[in-house]
């Protein structure tokens, strides 16, 4: 390594460390701050973005032009674009997430004991949280505004290509954070775009409670690998709506259409239509037809090729692909058992959606499908943290431990025991 | 390496292969199994233990005599005994947690939303956890107990000195298993004593969903570092009694001698006493003549020596210290604010309390501590899942994601989101 790479990496390195010996300055500040003071910055943290907003457009034109010269493709700089509706969006989630409850400090299930001691659980904030994200500078807004909510320290970690855009609204947050009282190192925004960083940060585990990585597959396997602090996040979106023999079939067209071709990219769109064999004649065509329309390319298994002309046939790596576009795998199976063997193996355990008007098969998939979210009658596509009621989301998780689905506050929050006294001893 | 030892690692590999891939096989069974099922194979363990107790003690005198000749202290010896009465606490273990009610399947938090979606969440298991556990046998059924219950696979590493008695208590779970109509690899008792084998199960994390470390701090702290897959898990139980300037001196008194005095050896017990300046002199001499009646040698801070006649001098390591024994440490404080910054500097967020008839002082305490238990009042002893009214614990957790303090069959299980939807398709 050279001299100057050297002192570039030691540079990196303190800088680092700065960064999360701060975030643990202010831990038990934000961790104790009321509603009130935590609802009041973020109010002066949207007036600040709504204000900024020709600053904010400025910074985001510096990226823009890089990202012109770096070869960006269209849809990265689509993405990168803080356009003012893209602003003014960014100051409605500030403002939303004002009107969410405080998760912080709630407590349950209370209960007294025979030795007299009250015991319940309070819910508490994690401590600090790390956020890596991609190209969407409103998520540095979106981020911290859910986790000073719920009352934690968070480093923000954005891309490269979006570092002068982060870089304004980070301003806007301090100044909103000075203006109620609480200290600017509560969100920290990463101001170097060196990848060392990165790996500094994923190292602090005395200092980092936990990572929220957002953003590609490769992204996310990229920071598994390296990190030695637990993550929230999913990797891949293979969701399946399996079409039970006792589906309507009007209902199942409806759902399996919704499912699939209401959005492409997104991780909770269907990749794989599972279809009972004594039902598939009556559904497949219709489905087909509806599918052409949206350009959208079937492959199926030999049996869906039968039911089904001019479809390519699925190789056995088609039931592992999140295509996110619009191509669609087809798979006829016999019965429920089949359909969740299929679900298991290939599956991601994000999102799996029953099709059934038989209400004891249908409670069989909702309880012994193993993914985080499980439905039944209803699109995938529902599988979001503002359609269940979170308010808003700060990813999808499909791990088991901690949150698990859509991840809201309470997903960014943890629980402790709390025990109430008047003099108790253990006997 | 010599051929011999490559052989026998390549092995001990493909004996763990074989574990986790029968562990996989059966997940979906126990997952599904109901809760009359899994208490019928609970009862039938039982009995299958109880009718055994000649052939376990037997075996358990092979354990013992072994371990008299590798020179194990006495404490060792102790722990690894199956007396009857261990037996007969094995078997009252198995038909308590027959009592306690399954998490599996309940659901909570079910709403309608706008779109006309049912959302709310279902407890489901984790999956297969691996549990690694040192001398006691009884381990063995109170561990596999707690898992089936609560629909999980197990995997059990007990230590290499009571193989023997676990490899006889294996087979009256797998007897009991096998009544129920279970398979017998729900719960799979890894027969070989070489370290080799933790070593690959550590790194099993495609099959493994979470480990359970149970045993002293470097047993822990190896696992820690070698493993891939999340743990559930403490390391230290550095509990303090904060006595608030406003305390009730005899109950102050009265707690902080139960925390530290009832028991030496467990990781809920006192192991720093914070006594605020303003009540030292009226509560520390009392402490002292009650601890000395105890042999509890007690080591102070400067100012503690200020009020106590004959004690030595705490140094800095003796805040960190879990003595696990006859010895504390006193400190006096200026206030709740220099007593939880030096909780939070020393403590390891296991166990922490107040006394204090100061309500507000009493919840700021309570909310800011941040420890997997916090009382108000009430000793430190309490911290235990049966005292709480889990019914049994596997162990304690001090990390802040998934299971917090004290962990009983909740905390083996997780969630999943549900939505019931008649038809319903997003817009």
């Amino acid at each position: 390594m050279s001299n100057v790479a050297q002192k570039q990496e030691s540079s990196i390195k303190d800088y680092i460390v700065g960064v999360t010996l701060q975030a643990a300055a202010v831990r038990a500040e934000i961790a104790a701050a009321s509603t009130e003071i935590k609802n009041q910055a973020l109010k002066f943290i949207a007036d600040e973005i709504l204000n900024s907003s020709t600053i904010l457009k400025q910074q985001n034109q510096l990226d823009l032009e890089a990202g012109k010269k770096r070869g960006l493709d269209s849809a990265l700089l689509d993405r990168l674009e803080l356009t003012d509706a893209r602003i003014d969006a960014m100051v409605e989630g500030l403002m939303q997430v004002c009107t969410l409850d405080d998760p912080v400090g709630q407590t349950t299930d209370m209960q007294t004991r025979p030795s007299g001691i009250q015991v319940g659980k309070m819910r508490v904030p994690i401590g600090v949280i790390l956020i890596i994200y991609e190209s969407r500078p409103n998520v540095t807004a979106d981020a911290a505004a859910l986790c000073i909510k719920s009352g934690n320290v968070t480093i923000l970690r954005g891309g490269s290509e979006a570092l002068h855009s982060n870089q304004a609204i980070a301003k806007c947050i301090h100044a909103g954070l000075d203006k109620a009282g609480l200290s600017k190192d509560i969100v920290q925004v990463i101001t170097t775009a060196d990848r060392e960083a990165v790996t500094e940060l994923l190292h602090a585990d005395d200092y980092i409670d936990i990572v929220i990585p957002r953003g590609g597959k490769s992204l996310i396997e990229k920071i598994m690998q390296e990190s030695r602090i637990p993550l929230i996040k999913h990797l891949d979106g293979v969701c399946h709506v399996y079409i039970h023999e006792e589906a309507d079939i009007d209902m199942a067209t409806k759902i399996a259409f919704n499912s699939k071709a209401q959005r492409f990219g997104v991780c909770n769109a269907m990749e794989t239509l599972l279809v009972d064999k004594n039902i598939a004649k009556q559904v497949l065509p219709g489905l087909q037809k509806k599918f052409a329309e949206k350009n959208i390319e079937l492959r199926g298994c030999e049996l869906t090729r039968e039911f089904l002309n001019d479809i390519a046939e699925a190789s056995e790596q088609d039931w592992y692909e999140e295509y996110l576009g619009p191509v669609l795998a087809i798979k006829i199976v016999d019965g429920v058992s089949q359909a969740m063997q299929h679900i298991e193996k290939y599956g991601s355990h994000h999102t799996d959606t029953i099709v059934t008007n038989n209400q004891d098969i249908a409670q069989q998939f909702l309880r012994e499908v193993d993914s985080s979210s499980v439905m039944i009658n209803a699109s995938t596509r529902f599988a979001d943290g503002f359609e269940y009621g979170l308010g808003a989301e700060i990813g999808i998780s499909t791990d088991k431990l901690h949150a698990r689905g859509p991840v809201g506050l309470e997903g960014l929050t943890t629980q402790k025991f709390i025990v109430l006294g008047d003099g108790n001893i253990r006997e």
